[in-house]
């Protein structure tokens, strides 16, 4: 059971008759909303396949009802005059987020023409439909001229939205509002510069880890009572939430930390998939069932951003639960539930194993140092597509040019290579949160062995509440309230810093690999 | 699997521009109300407890926005232009049938202001609260306030959406569309005569039934295991449907018959109820699978009627699914799960134990003599509420009284006496569809045997899927085009019937007594 919650929590000042009318209209688009989520859920834990046509009829329908609520014109004098009087007294910081969220969604849904979204919502089934045939088919082809409508569209909503510097820039703040592709490129250079000299090192000393005793047979039935063990573990809440599964492992909550859900997807010889997977999805979890109930049914309830969400995921994934501390309370789980694979195996050996640096051209697969080239080669190539700068046809050779230029391989084909991801069926500007997140993460990280100077020694006595305690006062609490990169400030006493990543990199895996100090 | 399906289907007339206007706005109220349903069967499946408060403001929300499409002046406008017209060709029945439909559920939107609306839903809430609170604390007085309340706001809704005979015969029209109060006294006579009749002989007679064979522990992943066999043997198609787990056994569609569930709770105490409540759900499932899919995301696919549709749960669960002749080819997966408590036992010996006639005070366990008495007690008492016949605090001694007067049994309590059912924390006007669902099922299934005079030896070989068949090119396909009550005259050639009913019961239930014939 998760300790008593004492935080103070963010209030909306409702005493004000215009701001309690918003809030009311507000409530009435988040319960929608919810709606949707529900239905999304359903499609991924429930439903049978044959009726997935109907399910996106029903989807839309919603958004079409969401698109005259959010474009109402009573929301537009309200948010006008609010505007005015939010930045003094007696409003508060919650206020505020508040009033930037909706504003930026009312004018999101203003700017974007209904039959531009959903044309955009048609192309996003058909391209998804293009790109599974696509890599099935290992035929690049069959995608592209999908890919082309896609850009041409993403391109009108970057130009119908505005933006300053790049029409990237546009996209990218659907995710991650305040983020710029120039702000990107000053945070991404020491990540590329670290990773691969890093990589580079590994390799030229010879050092390997050996990971045989992640491989072998691992019976679902066992992965799935260690899964929610470990997220028992780390603070999920199962009495405000539900552990499911579905073909890929995901996060959702419904409109409050009350109802937060994950999945997991267990297969029997991917043992450290599922179990790393359930971690990474408790992260995500975890920051939601963290969202104060006071900011429950509004927009800024759950995650300050995509990249602000994936710093908890990875966090609890990788900073935590890749290290030895954590495993030294954790492991005897794991040999309890597989008692005969890891008989002759220490501690020792299996966090090596998990931590083992090896590139690959799969990125869901891929270790700590070489993720964020993987992420890297797409943000480069997404971010030329929309602002113009490529030629449909070149992507392909584009792709395993850098995979060999950053991570010294090849794909074999397209499936492998730019056919790997469904992110670009739909659009572009996600891809950076996952590298913003691991920044984010590694930040976050160093603040809490300033916090907690005995923080290896309690994590290694199983005490993870002090880390959930001080992230929920700290970070989680505060939903979307703050813009992304404000909310890292607030959390760590530091803006956006890549310098706390490089050092983690570094540190753990010269360690690890038994390195020489850099430089 | 289900064999192919070779039926004509029914077609609207899409035409006809302003029909084909009409069925596109029809299909988004649909739409719609599907995303209600999935929130509900989430709710009953998978939703954590402490998210029930919220999971109402979002219920609530879809129900406003339905509102306004059910009210708005397009629609009535449409309505209008048809309704002239729809009479002559080129329109069919289910042009009519789906006029008919969504006249009545415009009218009932435009006559129910939605103050009324909404303060029915919050009283439905804490009435439901204070039913349970009551029945807990087997205290009446608790629960007599806001069944009050209920009745006056349930009698203000008959007044507002109007009646010719009885105020009663409103509510009963939102259930079964057609019915009156004075219909349902001429069907309900026979069956009271005949089942108190009925049930004196047998108690006069002395015989019994051992059903000692149902008792015991019967581990609850077999009762699952059967209830899939039995369900997948009556040609529930699970690939358009899913069987979950839910504190209630119920089915539930998705707006098409390619997503129809139905849930199950096994208890390990109570084979019968979960095997029985099994094959119920699977008739309501069936039925909703073979509404044909021309007729999808509009107001009349799925069932006729709660009469209509009750008539194919107990068509299923007790017309076959209590017969000699299922059981035939059944009862081997019984033995087969549980060998050990099944060993000495013989078929007739199981289908007799299923059988057993027993007045009890519980109206979900009764058997078929004695179910209807339970009905008609509770319609009598509704009837009087809501024509203003009865004191409210006179309540219970009247239940009691009839208890009495019709089973020769006095409740102990008001918990298990007037407090035993749900039904009337939200209103009146349910319970006679029980009843009738039991008349048409016998209608029903007195035709069956006249079109396959080989019923009982196909049945005893195995084969359901020429009753299937039938079913889903007489009944099922039809959705709700025709009237239930034409419905029935449609399948059987003959209108609603009590007599096939109280034949079936007194032939049925005099053989296993071996009572001496009637009369």
């Amino acid at each position: 059971m998760p300790k008593q919650d004492t935080r103070s929590l963010p209030e909306f000042t409702r005493s004000d008759s215009h701001l309690s009318e918003l809030l009311n209209y507000l409530h009435q688009i988040a319960d929608l909303q919810v709606l949707g989520a529900i239905a999304e859920w359903d499609q991924n834990t429930a439903m049978p396949g044959g009726a997935a046509e109907i399910r996106g009829f029903q989807v839309a329908a919603l958004q079409g009802v969401l698109h005259e609520l959010w474009t109402n014109p009573r929301l537009a004098s309200l948010l006008n005059e609010l505007s005015e009087r939010v930045q003094q007294a007696p409003f508060s910081d919650a206020d505020r987020g508040l009033l930037r969220e909706v504003l930026r969604a009312h004018e999101r849904a203003t700017k974007l023409p209904r039959n531009l979204v959903e044309e955009i919502a048609r192309l996003q089934a058909t391209s998804f439909e293009a790109w599974r045939s696509a890599r099935a088919h290992n035929d690049f082809a069959l995608f592209a001229p999908m890919l082309s409508r896609t850009i041409a569209l993403q391109r009108e909503v970057a130009d119908r939205l505005g933006y300053i510097e790049t029409r990237y820039d546009a996209l990218l703040n659907e995710y991650e509002p305040g983020m710029t592709a120039s702000k990107l490129d000053s945070l991404f250079t020491p990540v590329y510069e670290t990773s691969k000299s890093l990589l580079q090192r590994i390799e030229k000393s010879g050092n390997t880890i050996d990971s045989s005793c992640l491989e072998g047979e691992f019976p679902v039935e066992q992965q799935i009572a260690l899964c929610e063990h470990l997220l028992r573990a780390m603070g999920y809440d199962f009495s405000r939430g539900q552990m499911a599964q579905s073909p890929h492992p995901f996060t959702t909550s419904f409109g409050s930390p009350f109802d937060v859900r994950v999945t997991v997807r267990p297969l029997v010889n991917f043992l450290q998939a599922s179990l790393m997977a359930a971690i990474h999805e408790g992260g995500h979890a975890v920051y939601e069932q963290g969202s104060a109930p006071t900011l429950a049914r509004t927009p800024i309830a759950g995650g300050a951003s995509l990249g602000a969400h994936e710093s908890q995921s990875r966090l609890w994934e990788n900073a935590i639960g890749r290290s030895e501390p954590y495993w030294k309370s954790q492991y005897a789980s794991i040999k309890e539930a597989f008692p005969a694979q890891f008989a002759d195996v220490d501690l020792n050996t299996f966090v090596r194993a998990l931590n083992r640096v090896r590139p690959s051209m799969i990125r869901v697969e891929a270790d700590e140092v070489t993720y964020n080239l993987h992420i890297i080669i797409r943000y480069e190539l997404e971010k030329a597509m929309v602002n113009g700068d490529v030629a449909i046809e070149t992507l392909p050779g584009l792709w395993n040019a850098k995979y060999r230029e950053y991570l010294g391989i090849e794909p074999a084909n397209d499936a492998e290579g730019v056919l790997q991801d469904i992110h670009w069926s739909s659009g572009f500007g996600y891809f950076p949160t996952y590298t913003l997140g691991n920044l984010y993460a590694a930040q976050i990280f160093h603040k809490l062995h300033a916090v907690f100077p005995d923080f290896d020694q309690r994590l290694a006595s199983g005490d993870t509440f002090f880390i959930l305690e001080w992230l929920r006062d700290q970070m989680y609490s505060f939903g979307a309230i703050y813009l992304p990169g404000e909310l890292i400030k607030r959390v760590t006493d530091e803006p956006p810093n890549p310098q706390h990543f490089t050092r983690y990199l570094n540190t753990k895996f010269e360690k690890i690999y038994g390195l020489p100090g850099a430089q």
